[in-house]
């Protein structure tokens, strides 16, 4: 397994330089985010990552999960390393101070959370959860259910889950058949079968908060009749400690390709005890503020799993010796040399460099819009970030799982054979990567969910809080000699979104299945201009800050944006041609050619 | 794990119709290769692997091989699966029948094995190296030694392997150490350590023979002193039976991502006894001729493992209900439509189907060219066939297993979480598909090859070998109305490889590192339009039987070759431009940049 160091570098560049982050510090709420401070928290979580959570990433992958009657059993040293979690504060770090929070940034949890990833995603997933759940009983519980339930989440004593899936429904949660029957004391009784809960068994918590979709008797059919529910393993006492062991139980836990230290549950509810949370039938409203903020932890996902294999790939390719430069030997006094010096290796590392720290990037403004959204006294100014956020969640989510899986993949290539043996801990970054491109929404989903839903919304509002920054950025340094290698490029890439953009808007709006096959590529294609966006404005800071560069940073973050310029941006050439072919390739096909022809 | 049932219908029509198979039987040597006995191989074949192997591969892969005290035990089934395999006559389809062989076409052969790696991968491998092995020892070893191994390969009885990996040396041969004494029997007594040996130890046959590669006394350093060996496990006595055990021994297996039931062996020679194969210092030529044969071999997994995850996964469009069809209901009686009603999941079908079906195509067509290379009576017919098996080994082997792995991952996506889950067998496939794009040389070293040996050999006369065809074919279409939808992306994309190759020729020859730089994507490239050109045939044969079309194959081949032209050939512009702009992104790159920012 790699040696895992957190890239303080690049995230505190990111933090403080790229998307000015040190601002947020003037908003209400924010006060103690001082440069300083998000510094040393940026420092402490690395010491966390690498020290306490790294080291179990390997044997948790081969110990995984337990189960036996109804029990679950983490991977060895799990449970210790999850106390050092919660005694560090780390759960409450961008939690509510109300609740026993730390009341910092979204961005700087952001980061934290990819050095979590990074260095143990199985262990990360039961935290990452539990954040998300008590979001959306912060944002929609009553005052008791809060008391009761977020300062004991905030703490990271008691971890939370989201009971979404039944065997017949994943992505169509109108098909939800769990059912909720109201008690005479205003609780619910709720019976159903949820599948897939991650982390809704295991022995590191106290107590485990469900938030469970289930239908209450007079519901209407389908996604209208859902409702939102906290049902608690432990049914909490009066004093707030954890009482009666509730009707719900874990029946089993799947086998999967990776993620093994993560427990992904079959969780029965035998008339469990619930409270509803905030109004009847809006469950899927409800759910959403946690399935949004679950999307963009799940982009993070992404960015930590390519940097880990990005840090054993460089090693790697300094270390191993084999073969000769092209155009001679560059250490002929060796036996042979590094692979470093081969161009196909250089282009997989600056691949793995660009995608990994173009997306650090452009999550970092996200996140950062996030907490303006959250915390900016300005209305309008709450409302464009607000946008902004949600137009890119799905790009987010989507792009960064697609390119954190193809990092990863190019991480055991760099390697070769030693790749692909468990022991190097290379091939275990792919297998818990490709869980991120399915669960919380398919990326397929994703893409539909940009074109149908986020791009209409508001008129085109929503799109112009990407694209108008963009066009002021080419326009602003358009005459400018030493942004021409970065300008030029974003300016043909954005060109092709725009047109496809306008064909799409014409098209697909007569059409929904004309968005829906162009879809998958027109996300990528926002995506792709987004984070040459994101390159440009990094190529801009290096340049500024070129004379004083004693570490080289700037000078390879300026060799990283030209290769992402040249090698990388062209891919949106041809994801316009195959969007303007329209959707006839897809629909307009006979079902024979979806029949094996056996 | 989806049930397989071999693509028997595409298999006729590529072996009988697109590459005139039939043909091949006029050829000496091939007589008994009648469209009759294609057929009924096919099918025997289809039974076999649908019976007997694919049966034990989700065992196979949960249970893996088990090493102890030096012996290796297969999965459960698997030594009876390979009797029964060695029974129906199958190691010796393609032999010699000189060698107790049937003679039958490498294109028959070829079909074959895609079922087998379908059906069954990790059983697939032992006979596979098996018959790289045999035709090495075929092409370069003494009377003597084909007498006594080569009838016992063919029959399958002896299995084969390939040992040419040393901790320090994968890529760069020319670090092997193992050495190789003489006695004064005229044999060899072999010492050294040889890792990542498929098939190097196991319970399957009754012996073991190792081709390896070491160094005599008198060896130049590097890649000219390197000798072949053939080192028995058994020795063989007098009358051909295994004797004596042999010096050779099985230090330990590989715990890896997947193909868990092929053994990848350390093996240690520790004073073994040997032969030399063919002369002294000449071992990579030797082992060349089994490397290029097992390179063709290893393409055939990626077309192998997409097919079966294509299947898998038409299977779950159809039976998973799931949300409504954009445009309204597709099944208003049904609790929801299937998914295949998604434009995006039709992408992800259609993007399968065509990569899968093209690969079959397109080697088929080498394959049919390496048995007229073998068979031809005509000497300038077997060079030019053999030109164009040379130039498109790499494309094969390294764009195959790339694609195939790309399969998998759709097949995966398809399926959502429960592709995730170990139990419906559609990750198995990735875990397999991944080791292709790395063994018998990885994907680098196969562009490498390409840019650097293949296209420059000859003066361009094997490029002529497919670049002529094509033109042709173009020429020869593009008044024809009904063909515009093929010829015109074909045209274009072929126009474009000309540019690059062109630029190539002219940079490259001046500066190797230019090549090096271009070389991967180059290989996509030039793949893409090879396979363009098939979907173009394929689409003619398709329309000259679109009036006679009962089960809709002819409609489903138009469809999916218009999706490849138009959703997929487009990727040849993105792939332009990123070669264009050459080299210097990637090696005009500081230091820094290759380091760690931490």
């Amino acid at each position: 397994m790699p040696t895992y160091n957190a890239p303080l570098r690049d995230m505190r560049f990111v933090y403080h330089a790229l998307v000015d982050g040190d601002s947020l510090h003037e908003l209400p709420g924010y006060e103690d985010a001082t440069p300083e401070t998000v510094d040393a928290v940026l420092e402490e979580a690395a010491k966390l990552c690498r020290d306490v959570l790294q080291p179990l990433n390997r044997s948790g992958d081969e110990e995984g999960c337990q189960y036996e009657n109804g029990v679950v059993r983490t991977p060895k040293g799990f449970k210790e390393a999850y106390d050092t979690f919660v005694e560090g504060g780390w759960p409450s770090l961008a939690a509510d101070p109300d609740y026993g929070g730390q009341g910092l940034p979204h961005l700087l949890n952001t980061l934290v959370e990819e050095m979590i990833c990074s260095a143990n995603l199985s262990l990360g997933v039961y935290p990452g959860l539990t954040h998300g759940a008590y979001r959306a009983l912060h944002a929609h519980a009553s005052q008791e259910l809060k008391d009761i339930y977020l300062p004991k989440m905030a703490e990271g004593t008691w971890t939370g889950t989201m009971c979404l899936t039944e065997p017949q429904c994943g992505t169509d949660l109108g098909l939800v058949r769990t059912k909720a029957e109201p008690s005479s004391d205003g609780s619910y009784s709720l019976s159903g079968t949820k599948i897939w809960i991650s982390g809704g068994e295991h022995d590191l918590a106290e107590n485990i908060v469900h938030l469970v979709l289930a239908r209450l008797p007079d519901a209407p059919e389908g996604i209208k009749g859902i409702s939102l529910f906290v049902v608690p393993k432990f049914v909490p006492k009066a004093d707030g400690t954890p009482g009666e062991r509730n009707g719900v139980n874990c029946g089993g836990i799947e086998h999967k390709m990776g993620l093994h230290g993560s427990a992904t549950c079959v969780m029965n509810f035998d008339g469990a005890t619930g409270w509803l949370v905030g109004q009847p039938h809006k469950g899927m409203r409800q759910m959403f503020t946690m399935m949004n903020l679950a999307r963009l932890a799940v982009g993070v996902q992404g960015i930590g799993l390519a940097e880990a294999s990005f840090q054993g790939a460089v090693q790697q390719a300094h270390d191993r010796e084999q073969g000769r430069a092209l155009n001679g030997p560059a250490y002929p006094d060796r036996k042979a040399d590094p692979i470093l010096v081969h161009p196909d290796v250089r282009r997989m590392l600056l691949t793995m460099r660009a995608y990994t720290e173009g997306m650090r990037a452009l999550g970092a403004w996200v996140a950062k819009e996030a907490d303006v959204a959250h915390a900016h006294p300005d209305t309008s100014r709450r409302r464009a970030a607000d946008d902004l956020v949600a137009l890119m969640t799905p790009i987010v989510k989507a792009m960064f799982t697609d390119l954190g899986y193809d990092v990863t993949n190019l991480g055991v290539q760099v390697f070769g054979g030693a790749g692909y043996v468990r022991e190097t801990g290379m091939e275990q970054f792919i297998r818990d990567a490709r869980i991120a491109q399915i669960y919380e929404g398919t990326n397929g989903v994703q893409a539909l969910d940009l074109v149908g839903r986020k791009m209409p919304a508001n008129m085109g509002r929503s799109l112009r809080r990407l694209y108008h920054p963009i066009a002021e950025f080419i326009q602003e340094h358009q005459d400018d000699a030493r942004m021409q290698d970065f300008v030029q490029p974003l300016a043909k890439s954005f060109g092709r979104l725009q047109t496809v953009t306008g064909w799409l808007a014409q098209k697909g709006m007569s059409d929904r299945e004309e968005a829906g096959a162009a879809a998958t590529d027109f996300l990528r294609l926002m995506g792709l201009v987004a984070m040459g966006y994101m390159w440009a404005r990094m190529a801009r800071l290096a340049l500024e800050n070129e004379g004083d560069d004693p570490d080289g940073f700037h000078a390879a973050k300026l060799a990283t944006a030209r290769f992402y310029m040249t090698r990388l941006l062209p891919q949106t050439g041809a994801l316009m041609s195959a969007i303007l072919s329209g959707k006839d390739s897809m629909t307009d096909v006979p079902d024979s050619a979806f029949a094996l022809s056996a």
